[in-house]
């Protein structure tokens, strides 16, 4: 039987400062990638965050980013590999604490942003990030881009890797997603974004924006929480996906 | 046999600042407070000084403060207890994991300037730290001013409680510490700061500002290493406390 | 013929996070209050708020507030005076200078949240704010509660001051604020909050919450745009006021 | 006559933390570039920088980097332009504030590290920092890496530009600095540094490290103030100067 995970970010308010629809998305999701004070979120957010998906039943994920709050973790930062580690470890060890005293445990780590994106693209960097996960918990699951270096530093450290996809973007036939700004970047349409997700899923296969076919892998699928609009989405592929036979399920039932 | 533990703030550089002489107090303290990148230090300083505290054999503390890198926190702010609770607990988890990437385990915590005078004299504030504590290990020791509401709150929390005493300072007869702007705050002689400690020590006594004798508890004697002044009154009061026969030791052989 | 300044704060959002409704709000008032980065703002925000309120023709006052932006400066921090008069300093140049970019003046100077609210008690903490408003520029007005220690602070620093009163809060008989925890500290009753006010303004006397009338001084009345019950109730205040023959004005109008 | 400028970096503490021998190096450079609060500094440090740097004469320009007090702003930021042009007014206005505070204007703002250096090869990001410089004040000068798109940035702005050589560091032939993991980067020795400097004061040109000799204009000289042997390097080099008929002055006499 097909399994997919469907994740998103949560946990991204900040003090005084509210963001997302956090209690929408949550029933609707499989794994929550929660933000831990570096590029959003603060203390007493985490800790509610934790509260409220362990109320859900849903599996939690760090979601360390980088030290710029003001650019919301979204802007290229020259960070050196010991300094992605230790950002990592510490970030990823203040969620997973939070959840060791709600007698929960991480599931898994995703790099936000910025981070993400450098480390999909960077071997070394990927394997800062990995090398911290590894340390505080072997067990962890690694969740980056479909073939990207973040996955192949995650296998080549000995951790379970997780492909994610993504429904909404075009992809080129390296299987890197299409620059933002260059045509075919976004799918529009979201009947055929779902169509693409199912053919992920079931034939582990996309159709890159030059029309050739290329191989990736669907463990997870990012969805967003961030609006009406993406909350409707969010239910449209989750009926799609059970119509197909695809179940959802957390990427602990996915990556062993 | 008497037993006594000699504490010292440690890991307190951040970024391209370098703060303390780390390297050299290590050697002559048995537990070590580490910042925890509120008030001071970063990741990358975190990692070092687990690491190099690691190495010399010492016990590791978390010495949580409040979010004020300007102040040092060492200025009151007036955080409610579900905030003081959320910050001590993502503090003690951050240096927690990367105590336990490198296979050790935190002995205690030390609440760090502003937050340790204001929950000596805040059961409230005392028992939210507490409470973070407890729920992210109950094995963990609570180090506080002695006869503060602190120890109170950790032992009604059913914590070990460590009673921290000072070489230097003056005592009020109710135990707490005189004000530094007013007379008698300071001990400058150092052969009186000795014997004062000894006898706390031995004893359970200190004479207060007022002349009166005052029972007191002596788990654990600050000491710092900010200049080499400091050092030599380290290894002073080292020197005769082994006179004395009183053995140092960590806090985990003194409060059980 | 009587005037009173309708001042509410602006240009509070932050990177990724969106507050306040400050494009609604800005037509209703003629001095805004605009956050300087500290509590609250980045620089991208501010130089946005400088425009959109220059486009409008409303006047500009600074908003400094506490290095706090996880408490949105509204808790009190023990700073020093000469911190407190370099922090102010430092706030109001930052604006001032978006200012004159833009070929503006400062209006104003309001100190926000527990910085205000320490000021209004504490005669040394305003001085060093007036010290920093002075030695920035002689001709700026300060605004603080009316009758605080804010007001005396800045008569005695030769600066002109504008006395602020709260439409929808109750006072004591000594011009404080009732505490918000105290029974009496809200006027819930929206017709009476604007007889409250229109008395302010044309007799200089309201009700405390003990029944007895006092002096009072309304240079200005702070009106609040984060919500549309918010936005609704300064369109009634301003019809009120208008019906009254009380002329809405800015503050530079006022305080000569 | 021969004119140059000698330039150093000051007023880089933090808080608790202490950077740099500012009292030490104040006395032998003609202009300093003070830090705004964001790489480094805080407004305290600023208030007693500016000062300081009155007090002895010497001629004060704004340091702006980025929001980055953890990498010391040396790390390098994909900040937009829009975002760039708002730090750089929000830091020099917070500066020009305080230096009007205390009866003196700013000269000069140089952006430092990673800002300096992304800007030097970066034509539309020097352009929006050299917007913001503009439209504080027009009769700022503009200092920037010697043959940079900073200096054609500035001139292309109307704006006064000041081109800084550095006496330590080898040239490419198309007048960047030498990579500092290349070989070639520093130059060692003293005397073939200053003898260097000499040079591109008087007759505009240094050898390259290819062999090959190119033009380079040198309005002032880097030098640092960060311990004993760099403070006697820049006696020394005064001393060659002057010996060489070269008068050390501000920027401002230089650049008109």
């Amino acid at each position: 039987m097909y399994k997919v995970d469907l994740n998103s970010d949560l946990g991204e308010s900040f003090g005084r400062y509210t963001l997302g629809m956090d209690e929408k998305i949550i029933p609707l999701i499989s794994s929550a990638n929660i933000a831990c004070g570096f590029h959003a979120s603060d203390p007493v957010v985490m800790m509610e965050s934790v509260s409220r998906t362990k109320a859900a039943g849903i599996r939690i994920g760090a979601h360390p980013g980088f030290p710029d709050l003001m650019g919301f973790g979204r802007r290229n930062m020259a960070v050196s590999p010991a300094e992605a580690k230790a950002y990592t470890l510490y970030q990823i060890s203040a969620l997973g604490g939070m959840c060791q005293a709600q007698g929960m445990k991480l599931q898994h780590v995703k790099p936000h942003g910025a981070l993400y994106n450098m480390a999909a693209k960077d071997y070394e960097l990927s394997l800062a990030i990995c090398e911290a996960i590894k340390e505080y918990d072997p067990e962890l699951i690694v969740m980056g881009l479909s073939g990207s270096e973040t996955i192949r530093a995650a296998k080549d450290c000995g951790l379970k890797a997780a492909s994610e996809v993504f429904a909404d973007r075009g992809y080129e036939e390296d299987g890197s997603l299409v620059n933002r700004r260059k045509e075919g970047a976004f799918i529009r349409d979201e009947d055929e974004a779902i169509a693409r997700v199912i053919r992920m899923v079931k034939e582990g296969k996309v159709t890159a924006v030059t029309g050739q076919d290329i191989d990736i892998q669907a463990d997870s699928v990012c969805v967003h929480g961030d609006g009406e609009k993406a909350l409707l989405f969010v239910e449209k592929i989750r009926t799609a996906l059970k119509a197909e036979g695809i179940e959802i399920a957390p990427l602990s039932e996915i990556c062993r």
